[in-house]
Order: C-alpha cells, then structure tokens, then sequence
C-alpha cells in the first residue's frame, strides 16, 4: 500500500493574542503565532508522524517568510507555498476567561491568498506521492478565486484516486465576495469522501433546513446529504457544551451507512487555548482512518486529539500520537508520571 | 433632560501586583497599574460612555502623572485634578489561587489625598454640567482632611439638585485619625440618594446591631436606614459567595419602599482579577439607573458588570455596554463568536 | 492673544514591533503601540502642555479604540476622530543593531484612513479654536481622498487665519494611487506658512533639480521655494548622520528671508527608539514658535526634543518641556540627578 | 529542652520549567528554580521558623552557587554543602492542563551528588547541634554512594539521638545502580521514628505485598512494618485524588500503635505548582511534630501546608505558619481580607 | 589575627525601576530588587567571602521580609534586623540613555528605618566578632533617629576598637529634619579611620570652602580634614566623567599622609545599572584593605570593582574577586573566554 | 553542474542564556536556543538558500525533538538525525557587557553525541546528492566515537569527490577522553580542501610553533600546512579585535597558493549576540565559494554575514543574502529604508 501523505489547502493567518487574558486596549505586547484551519491540519498530521504537504499562497516578505517557518518547524513540507499578492492575513484574538468569550477581529481582506488564482498551483507536483486531500469550507468563502482554486484540488485529487475530506465549516460572516455557500459548497461536497459537518453545515449544502418531528436532525441531515452526493461515505461531527469561556465538553459523532455512532462526553477545564479545537479533530480522524481498521477508533482518536488540543496554546495540535492514545484509553485525570 | 455627567470623589493608589500567582518575596517584576474605589467607578462609567469626572489630589511627580494618564486613556475627564502633597498612595497585591488569598499591603499614609483640605476643590468648575456625585466610605476613613473634602462634596451637591450616591463600604482597618466611622458617616448617609451598603455597612452607620427573631436583616437594616435619612430612597447590595480564591458566586439586592429585589446568582470561574468588583457593580448600577427605566434592570445590568469585571485584569471595568448587556441577558457561557 | 491649540491630520497605524532586537521570523512576541507623522506631533505637544486635536479616521473596532486610547492617554483630544471602514493600518518594525538596519514592512492598504473622503470631517468643530494646523507629505501620499481632506484641512485652516505648517517629507514608496506628488504638493505647499522639508523634498515640490556649482543648495532651494509659494515664511530642516543603527548625529537648520542658521550636531548614542524622530523636531519647533520670540531659540528647542526622542521607546516624544530645556542648555551628559 | 533544628539530606537539582502551559518545544523561554525532594522539606521548615540546614553536593561552579543562593534566601542554612563534582543534576518540567498531565524529563546522571561518597560529609559539625534528621527514598536510588552518605547520616543522627525521619517514597525509574530498592530500603528503614509511606512504598521496603481479604490495606502494611522494624513510631500518608492536571483533592492519615487515624479531604483547584506538595507535606507534619502535642494536629497542619504549597509556583512551600494554621481552622475559600 | 567581619548600618529600600529604558508613564512592569548605600557594601564583601552583616530596621509585612530575602541570598547576615515601624522606603528608577539622564523618586519618609531610635539595636551583639564598621552619610541626613542610632554605632565601634569607615557623601536632598550636616557628620567623621569623600564632601563637614591659587583641592581639602580629625587616615574618592547616561568613565584616588595616589581611568560602555557603583567602590577598597598590604592595590581593586558593578544591574556588585582582578590587571575587553 | 548541497556533522547543544546581561546568580528566566558550530553553518546556508542537511544524534527525548524543530524551522533538512542515547548537551550562557566578558559553562559530558559511534550514520544516504562537507575541530575533541565518525566523514566525502572543508578550530578545554589534538587533527587536516584556521590552530595540527624572524606568521603557518597537506588549497582567517564585551572590530584574510590576501576592518557595535560569529563566516565563505567566481568575494560575503552576524540573537546568522551583499558593499550605517 501507497505510504499516506496528505494535502491541505487553504489561508494561514498571522495571529496576535492578548497574553494573560488581556483585553486588546490593554495590551502592550501581543504574543505571535501562524495558523489556518486546513494548515493546523497538516501540521497536526506532521507531528503524529504522517507526511503533510500544506498549499497556500504568502506574501513575498519577512511575514510571509515567518509563516511558512512556523510550520516548517513541525515538520510541514512547505514546498508548494506560492509567493505573491499584497499582505498576510491577521487575526486579533482576544483570550477571554468565564463569562467573557474570547474575541476575534479579522483583518484577512486583500491577503495574498484572497488573490490567489486558479493555475498558480503546479497540481502535478502537489499530488504527486499523495493520498488524501484535505480542504474546508472556509476557502471557498473568501474569494472566487480561493473557490476556484480550492474546485480545481477537489478535481484534481479525484482524478488521481487520492481520498478528499472536507470540513464544510460554514461561516457566515465571511462569504463576501458575491457568491453565497449554497452556490459554491454543492460542487466541494459533491468530490468528497468523508465530510466534517454539524446539521447547520450540511443544510447550507443542501440549500434547505431539515425538520422532523421525531428521529435524530443530525442522522436525518447525513442521510440526505449522502442522498445526494453519493461519493460521501461518512459523515463526522462533533457536539460543544460550553459552560464558561474556559470549561467546555465535547463528544463526536460518526454518521455512516445509515447508522450514526457516538462517543462518551470529555471535560475540558481549564481550556488553554479553544482555537484549533475543530482542526485538531479532522487531523485526528484522518489520522486514525489512515491507522486503525475501525471508524470507531479514529472517531476516539479524533475526540482525544481535539480535547488535548485544548489544553495547548496556538492554533495547532502539539500532542503526541501517544499521549493521544492515553487519553483516548480513558488516562484523563493528568496524572505527571515521573 | 440634562445629559448625564457623572463626578467621583476619592484617592488614586498607585496599585503594584506579583504576576502569575506569585509570592511577593518571589516577585521579581510587579504589576503597575493604577486604582480607586471611585475612580474605578467614574473609568467604568466613561467606558460606557457616560461622560465622568474624577476629583483627587496627586503629587506633583511623575508617579501622579502616570496615575493621570491612566485614566484619560479610558476617557475619564482628570482635568479637575488637584497636584501638591508628598506622595502617591500604594497598595502591594500579591494574587492568590485555590485555598490562598490574595493579599492586600498598603502603603498609603501620608500620600497627597491623605492630606487634602477643604477648598482645594473648585467646586463650582466640578458640579458646573454634573448630575451625578459618587463617594464611598473609604474616603472618610482615610483622614480628617479627606472626611472634610467628602462632606464638602456631598453638600455642594446636594445644593445644585445634583443626584448622590455613596457606597457605605466599612473598612475597619483604616479609621486611624481619631474619629470613628459612627462619628463621620451619619452626615455623608444624610446627604445620600442612593446608598450602596451591606447590612454590617448599615449597621456601622446606625450605629447600632440589627436583630430579628424572623424577617430578613438587610430589609430590616435598609428600612431602619431609610427611617433615619429619609432622603436615601434605595439601598443596592452584592452577596459573593467564596468558593475559592479563584471561584465565586454573585449576586444582587436592590431594597426600595419597604420592598426587597433579588437577582439570580451568577458563577464566577476563574476570577482574573477579584479587586474593583464592587466599583464595577456600582458603576453599572449608576449607568443603569441613568440608561433604564427599571430599577430591577439597572441591577441586572450592575451584576453583569461586576461579574464581567471579575474577568479583566486591573481595578477597573473595561467591558462595554454591548457586553454587559449580553451577559445581563443570559449569554454566560464565554462562547466564541466568529 | 488667543491660547494655542494645535490640530494635526494625518493616519495613525497600529505599530508592531520585535522585541529585544529580534529579526520578525524569531518573535514570539511584538511590541504593540499606535503612532503616525502627525499625530506623534500633537502628542508631543499635548506632553509639552500645548493643547492638541487629532483628526483621523479608525475603524469601528478594538483597534481603532485602541488607538484612540493610547492617544487620551497623553492628553491628545481625540473627540474629533471620524469612525468608520475596514482596518486599522499596520506597520511591523524590526529594530536593527550595529550595520543591520531598522526595518519596516507596511500593511496599510485598505485602512480606515485611506479611505477617508472629503466632507466627512466637521471643519468648524475642528477649527473652533484652533491657532495652528499642521500636516505631512505622507497623507496626499495614500489616497486621493486622504489627499482632497488635507488640502481641505489646508484651505480650512488659511481662511480661518490659522498658522499651517507642512512637513513636506516625500517617500516615494508611497503614491501608489495614480497621482505624483509634483501633480498634488504644490497646492498643498502653497498653504503653508512654515515648511519641514530637506533639498529632495522642495526638488519633489518644485519639480526640478537644484543645481548649483558654489553655494549651498538647501539655501538655493528653500530660496526657490518661497519665491515659488511666497506664503512660506521659513523652511526648517535636520541633518541626520548615520553612523550606525543605533548611533546618529543630529543638527539642524532654519532659512528665513535669504538666511539660513544652523545648530551645533548632537551625539545620538545609543538610539532607544528611532521612529518618530522627525516628528519630535517638528513638534518641538512649533512649541518653540509658540513660547519664544526667537527662531533660533525655537530651532535650539526642536533639535533637543528630538535628540531626547530617540531614547524613548515609542512614536511619540515623552520628553518634558523640563527636559528638553536642559538638553538646549547643553546638558547632554545624561548625568544622573539625586 | 534544645531547640529544634533539623537537617536534611539530598540532590538539589536545576529545575528549568516552561511558563504558561507551553510545551517544551515551544519553549523560548524556561523559568528557573532549583529544588529537591528533602532541601525542599529544610526551605519549608526554616520559612515556617524552625532553623534547618541542607546538606548536599554541588559542582564548584556558577550553577552550584546559584542553587546554594537560593536556598539561602530562605534562610536554609547551607553551611554544610560540599563543592566538587562535574554538574548539578538537571530536572526539566512542563506544566500540564485539563487532561495533558505535567511532563519531568530528568537529565541528573553523573551529577555531583550521584558522585557523592561516604566521609565527603563531616557528621560531627552536621549534626552539632541538630534534633532532626530527615532523607528520602529517592536519595539511595541514585548511586552507590548516595546511599552509603544517606546510611551513613541515619547511623551518626541514631548515634546522636537525633530524631530521624524518612520519606520512603519508591521511584522505580530511578535504582539503576545495580541495587534495587529491596537491598537498600531496610536498613535504612530500621534507622527510622517515622516513616512518610504508602502501602506500595511499604510493601517495596518489606519485599512483599500485602493481601487481605478484608481490613484496610495501608494499615496491614504498617503494622508489617513496624513489626519488622520497631523503631518506627509513626507511618504518615497521603491520599491523592486527580480530577484533572490543575484540580486534585488530598487527604492524610497516620498510623500508631495499631490506630489509623484519617484528615477530611481537601479541594485543590487550580493547582498554580504540583511539585513538591509531597515535600511540603512532610516539612508540615515535622514542624507540626516539634510544636503540638497532638500528632492529629500535626497531621492537619501536614495536611493544610500540602495543599497550600500546589497554589504557590517553584518546588517549595512558602507559606507562613499563620496561613498554614488558617486553613488548618477550615479557612479555604480564599477569601480576601483588606 | 581575627577572621574579618564587616557590620554595615543603613536603610535598605524597595527598588522599583523601569524596564528596557522605559518611562515612568510607559511602565506596565516594574523591576523589583531592595538596595540600599551600606546594605549594598555588605553584600558585595559576602559576595567576595567577607564576613558581613547589616543592621537596619524593617517593617514586620512582606516588603521587609523581601528585603531581608534578597540579601540572604547573597549571604550577608541578616540575623541583626531589627523588625518594627509603618513601611519600607521606596525609590523608583527610570532608566535614561543616551542624553537622557536616569531619574530617581524617592518614595522613603515616613520609613520604618527613620523612626529608628537609639537602643533598639543590640550592639554587643552586632560587634560580637566584628573587625569592621562601615556607614554612609545618607544615614544621618534621615532623621535623627537614625543620625543617633549612627553615631551610637561609630562610638560602640571605636570602644571595641573596630575599624570604621565613613563614605561622606552629601545629598543635599535629604536633611529634611531640622538639622544640617554640618551640624551633625563632624561628630561622625571625628570616629573615621577611612573617609570615602570627594571635595564637595569634605567642605560640607569642615563647614568651609577649600580655596587655592594654586595645587590640588582634593588633597588641600584632605590635609585639613585629617588636620581636624586626626583619627582619619586615608581619604579615597572616585572621579567620574559623564559621556552620556550609559558611558562614563572612572578614575580613582587616595590621599594618606600628605600624598595623593591616583590610578588611571577606565571606560565604562555601555553602563547596565550605575546605581551602586560608589557602593561597589567602597566594599572593593575594604576587601582591598583586608586582603592586600598595599593601599595602592586595594584602589586598584576598589576602582575594577566599581567598574565591573556597572555591567551588573541591581543595586549591589556581583562581581567575583577573580573578576575584579582581572579587570585590576588589565582584562577590560570584555573577552570572552571558552 | 550539480546543485549544491552541503553536509555538515557535529553536536547541537541548548543554550540556555541569561536576559538582558543578568549574571546567572540574578537569573528566573533562561532564553531557550540550541545551537553548535556545524549546525550553525547549516542553518545559515539553508537561509541563504543552499540546501543544506546536518548530521547529529540526539536524545530520543523532548529536548532532542526540540532541537530538530529549531533547525526545521529555517529549512536545515534534519531527516539523517539520529536519534539515541541519554542526553542533549547543554551549554549555559551569561551575556557580559563592557568590562565584564560574557562566560560560557558547559555541560555537554555524556551527551548523545559524545556516546556516538562509527557506522551509526548512513553516508550513502546523506552523501547521495551532497557537493560539501564541513565540520570543525570541535567534533573530533568531544570523544573518540566522535572523532571516529569525524574521520569517517571525511574519508567518505573525499571518496565521493565531494568538497570537504574543516574549521580547525582548536579548544583547549575539550579534548579530555585521552587523545591529544596532535593526535587526532593530522588525519582530519589532510583530508581537506579549504581550512579556516588561525595561526594557533595550524600551529596544533603541525605539533610545532611558527617562529619568523620576520614576515607574517599566519602566512608562514599556512604555507607549512599546505606543505604537509597537499588537498589544503585555501587557508581562511578572522581577526578579531575586542574593545569590550560589546564592541568588537572583525577583518578577515584568505591565504592561497602563496599569497595572502586581507580585508578591510569592520566595526560591530554593539554585539548583540557574540556565540556563532566565526560560524557565520564559514557559512558566509561556504557560500561565497559556491557563488562567486572570485575568492576575495567570497570572502568579503563572508566577513559582511559575520559582522552581521553580531547584531542577531541566537548561534545562526539569519541574515538574507540581500543583507550580507548590502554589508560587502559598504552600506555599514544601519540606515532605515522606508
């Protein structure tokens, strides 16, 4: 069998925080990280040891430079980076702590990546040893030309036989640009294998809200997303609870041949860092469906691997496939061995 | 109607902090910021947009400079600003967690309020548009020359139809100068609209102990305050449950014509910054009773506050309207939004 | 005679600097203040105790209130600050040492400024009671509206009769919007009634070369200038040399009616802080042709405010009026007082 | 009666840890302390009052003198130290979070105390005027020599009639010498009065396990130990509760003359600095030992000062006596007094 | 002969500073370490294997603690503190460059050290073992407690036959109290084997101008101190010449029967704290006056010491006695060795 | 012509450096780095755009993962790793200033690279496409398993006609585990194309002094060198003259075919960062001798990213081509561009 190496594409952002939960006219000084929702996949899958190749597009400058560092410190071929356009994205966030949520202020308009273009990417060379494609529902939001480009991946990969994932994470505060998801998403989903998706994220797909009376909205969601784009085996999502800006729960779910699968509810208290929460899931389900024979297994290993994501600061999963097990084992109670 | 303008009373302290929990003796950096029970208020207030004034005296150095400029910075008006005296007041914090306490060392004898007179105040220019007057119970307690300015400050006022409140807050560690609380506050209390206190802050005002077989002892005290300064119409209380260091619980009373209004309790987990939470409380009262028509939601709005300031570090608030007003409305979960 | 009151137009940017000589690639961390050519000069003269007004326009969110802060903070009035588009500009600084230089990578396109357009600013507010209005060449550099409000700004303030000055600073990194500064600086050069600008500033005015085989050039320039623009009574200039990054020598030089004085040079070692430098001297020169009758005496006072700048961290000159005198006095040791 | 003093045996080692909840490859920064499991218990007893000195090993460089420095700022009296020997032992810490339990990575091979050996220590002005003697399990797993010197103290404190304690504490990553525990233990457990143990840190020096089909276990395995080794009085344990890497719940109990007695539990949430509650435990149950007559009072102050020590960062406990005892008297809501 | 032993008297202050140059109203940290003129000489001869301990008083709270901390470390005897009075002095430091001089505010009346009154220090027990008294003439321009508390010192010195040391040193910013210095060193002075004292000084307790025509003031001025008090037999002082805030350079100079001895002149550059260099003087000339034969030497030792004390922050030396003599020999490149 | 690639092979140690010149005494932080002279010249390279991969071995722990992410992060190709053994070497740095030389204590005895051994590295694999090989006389002084696989490069590169060049690099305080360098450094030396030697270096590879009545002693040694080692075509040299700690001048030389050649002298100051210049020189000549058709280029290049160097944190030079081309030139003002 082909080694595994995956492909994630999409926008990495510069990232400056309040340290110490301070607000933003507080801050004297802002503490620096780089991340994007696909990128903190890739570098996610790095660390666990899988080859990860991340396809984005920086600005020729030192901030362009430091990003493409940053995931090269993990371990992320960043090969395939394209330099060009104006800026790098950023994005403020604020840390909060009990009842104040932490704050996000985007300031992503007119980066490089917005301006990206389809044919800046060498596909060939891209997919050449690859065998999973990665992408969410946040590229296609930003520009036509992040859409395009992110329509010619999915295109591309499936010519090539290479499995393709996409986290249909709608956002709606971005998708600016003139076309609505309901426009773009259907072509994205209809070249998937497994989807990452809540009940809202499938019914912008689908164009229509689902309404039961009785039966679960998740499964009855699936079903007809899978319905419709058949190339969908799998359907993964996870549940939040939040109980205070730093004390969260979550669970994951597994939708497939009719059948939905769900995990026990994990606690997350303190949270040290909330961001990145959902990617270090995907990564942890694409890890574990490269690894184990059972659904069930890398469904674990996805909920483990986001709940410890929690516990680390910046965007990106830093924990080890073994530490990640040891949680998934039921080793919850951070006992220090020593 | 007048617009609102709000003028507070009381000494500045130059507040120095051991970060990360530590010890003092451990302490090699502190903390700077700077902290007043009523200029905590009146920053509060001004972040809500309610146009506010500090009054105080600070020494002419550099210490009473950058105490000015921390407070301009969130808009509060320090033009009325008095400059003489030998010194800036301090308080050393050393913060606390789990069964540890924080720790309050204060270093404030002999600092330029201590030694305010009546008449450095150009009470004409203060009240000139003000429609608000707030004071607390530390100021009296501070020295003669303070009890004096705050009476002052009470009765000119009073004369210009302008609305007062104070916030009783019983320190018995300080009184120091020769008089006792009951000797000073019955005319400050005579001077008040509305009274911030908690049944031992009434009792020390009354002078003497409430008991009751039955009935509830806050109303009983109130309504025996009421009595005796009939110009007091309504007494605002907190009640904090302490969990922890790091864990409290709050919540709110509001006592007005014979008639006692309770909040619900919010939970307060982790505590970022404990002190000022009080100021916060009464500065959202004093926006509220300015903003709402309600009485009942002029508290909800002050134990918004106050449980939001909980979140933020230094003395004052620096929550917004918009946010208060989120948490006031149920959103006390901390859930990012983007 | 009427009290001062200066007013200063220009952008402010969010500045993003590495700590601790670091290179952008190895912060984890960056410093974080606000400044721009303009309003670095009304701080300076709000420390000084002059009273001033920035105009600009901040977006609508943490940043823009941040800013605005920071410039409350020293005393700026900010109530005329215009509220509204995109972002917050952005410039990162990585401090240099020894042969590496300071570096500056911009991320302003797009700002709130920038984005300005004529008539969104009250003029009659602004100017109410305002004696001096200064701009720089940096703000009809960036788009035509920023360069439509100045020489609104410009022509407001002449037919109010209010001082203008200009500093002409010509960076030819900026007019990127179609237009060159020789097609939009005369008219603004021709409302000026005191110029900062070096030989290549005037040359960029003039639209040509001074050429000259004995004489001084600057002299034959600003000569050329007045004559072209007779509104402009003085032509101010410094001489920077560089003798390393962190090590200049500073003098100036003043023309008026066919003369030109010169200052002594001033040893800059180490420099703390670079940016702002000439900020500080036009600052210190308006300050000084506000309080003294004599030019040389202003000129003496605007070489030393900006020699002090350089050892203050930041944009904008904290030096006192104290200070400054004492550097004017020759008090260059740095000899510590106690 | 003399008056107490109490010596302590053991490896201080460089305690590099990383701040923030970061992992170590984030790390650009470690935080310093130096610490060990008996210097600790001495730092702990001389900050509560009770004069104590350390004896140990350290290079003759600038790593030994920083560690014996910090020792002395808490008024250990390090007299006794021995210089020589290549390097100080190294302990490198990250601080765990919510399910990722702290990590120790050890880099104390060949260290200066490994290379210890007997008669390097002169016992005579040691124990001059010395009541106490206190070591640990982890010093004779170290080397050959360690041992031999820890021996060696417990003969000369028997010889001397000093009080000795032992903290039996069983770590297995540790005896890589060529001896197990089981060869070593017992001879120095039959030096003991009392001994700090679980039923596994018994069972280890008894060289088997205790079953029972009914009966609780820890006091099967005490009056084992006792049996075997008279001398012991006292066998004093801990009972700890991981709910998470920052929230545990501790208990105590003591063994003598065939009674257990047991302390309620205690919370602990957030924990601020996991390491060295062992130490501060058994610092509090000596100095409880030396000053009430009561060994259950001694057993709440052992208690109380454990569960103090995880809210204060470094190995030590710098809690006074006067907090100690306030928690001991049910003080645990942290509440702050001002 | 008797082993050295150096007693030491003086006030020990809280120093707060201001980190990387900053202001006072730019701080958000401040840098926190305790100094104080005679506290700083005892610690710099602990630090070079002298003996030493210092006598002041403190308050019984957490800052005296600290202080008392800090010098423990260092291994000055602290055991003669004598623990009473309201508060810790303070000072706080911003840190010039440049042109711009490092400013100092003192924060200190009302200390516990200046209601010091005579007897409450144990004197047989303080010069139990004592060869050495040293004190600065910043102690009797405190208060007259502590000018009382001095003098006692110096004459219980004298009858034991102690050495004592006086540094003259005049800060005309002090002697607040009633009295002047010329009221109260002469009786200081007349107890001195050795005067660390500039011309300036020596004027202010001879009560007289030195004027000459021709010759040298320093000597002049020495010839008629030790003409006056005849126990005097050396006079040593430093010359510094300011560069800028962060170059200097220092010479030195003794006077002893009749000759004046100079050394040549270090560079200084860049200076990291020149707090303390006069301290880091006087503790180099007694350790010199205790080690070598020659007085000559000791200068030369004295004058490395002070040197290397300005690339030390902190208030005190922390120079070794293997470093000064390399510097006293001509080690001043700064070369490092591996 | 084949692209180039260079190897190089050597331990990587962390570097643990005291803040802001503190002595190690004063230090609560450490800044984290991990650096080694061969690791070094990669590092750079690899920033100047030439492939590059490093050979070591390190702990299979956090420590030695660290250590290969810090060279990921600026491109190193880390895949011939090996990973082993018990430690990562450790080395301790307090920065000095003025007088007073930075100091290094090393702790590196049985690291995992002194344990390592012949035929643990895969040459075949890591010479697969390599055009250089570097190394330094570090490498062979550590252990006899390091100068084994030392030799073992050499011989193996020389086989494959790649270019070898060895920085002889002589430190007396290595070479303890029983050879001499006399011994060791022949077989290295004679394996070489290119050394960077000083006189010193070459005098304790030929076991003799040069001693010349007159003429150039460094010329004199080289042309002994290459008398004894034919494959030595180039012998390449610094001078460094130190002012003080922070300042330092730096020139440069080359000897080939019997001809010396020098550079001009170049000012550094200040020295931000002293470790890893003369690896920044290698790397620089590397470079130049890569790129340039001329030697006196490359060696200019060389010297300009070693000046360089000096100004940037950390062992490896992270200036750009541009950078060091913009230094060769003589732009040496640190002059900002904007």
């Amino acid at each position: 069998m082909k080694p595994p190496k995956v492909i994630t594409l999409g926008e990495v952002m510069l990232r400056l925080s309040t340290p110490n939960h301070s607000r933003f006219v507080q801050a004297r000084q802002l503490d620096v990280t780089y991340g994007g929702g696909e990128a903190n996949v890739a570098l996610s899958l790095a660390h666990f040891g899988i080859p990860a190749a991340h396809v984005t597009r920086f600005p020729d400058n030192d901030m362009g430079y430091a990003a493409t560092a940053l995931f090269r410190t993990y371990g992320v071929d960043m090969s395939h980076v394209v330099y060009g356009g104006d800026r790098l994205g950023i994005y403020f966030l604020e840390v909060g702590a009990s009842v104040r949520p932490s704050k996000v202020v985007y300031d992503r308009a007119g980066s490089s990546f917005a301006t990206i273009e389809p044919n800046m990417i060498d596909w060939d060379a891209v997919f050449g040893d690859a065998t999973w494609f990665h992408f969410t529902g946040i590229t296609p939001a930003i520009s036509q030309g992040a859409a395009d480009v992110c329509l010619q991946g999915v295109t591309e990969a499936r010519k090539r036989g290479i499995t393709v994932s996409g986290d249909l994470n709608y956002r709606k505060n971005l998708w600016k640009y003139g076309k609505s998801a309901a426009e773009i998403m259907p072509a994205l989903a209809a070249g998937c294998d497994i989807v990452f998706a809540s009940k809202g994220d499938m019914e912008e797909v689908l164009g229509y809200q689902i309404t039961l009376e009785k039966g679960d909205k998740f499964t009855a969601a699936a079903a007809a997303l899978q319905g419709k784009y058949p190339t969908i085996k799998k359907v993964v999502n996870t549940k939040r609870n939040s109980v205070s800006a730093n004390h969260n729960t979550l669970s994951a779910m597994i939708y497939q041949d009719g059948v939905l699968h769900k995990t026990g509810t994990l606690e997350i208290n303190p949270i040290v860092d909330r961001i990145g929460g959902g990617d270090a899931f995907a990564a942890g389900y694409i890890y574990g469906a490269i690894t184990y024979q059972d659904d069930k297994q890398a469904l674990e290993f996805a909920l483990a691997a986001s709940v410890l994501k929690h516990s680390i600061e910046g965007d990106a999963n830093l924990a080890t496939v073994a530490e990640v097990e040891a949680v998934m084992k039921g080793e919850v109670t951070g006992k220090l061995a020593r």
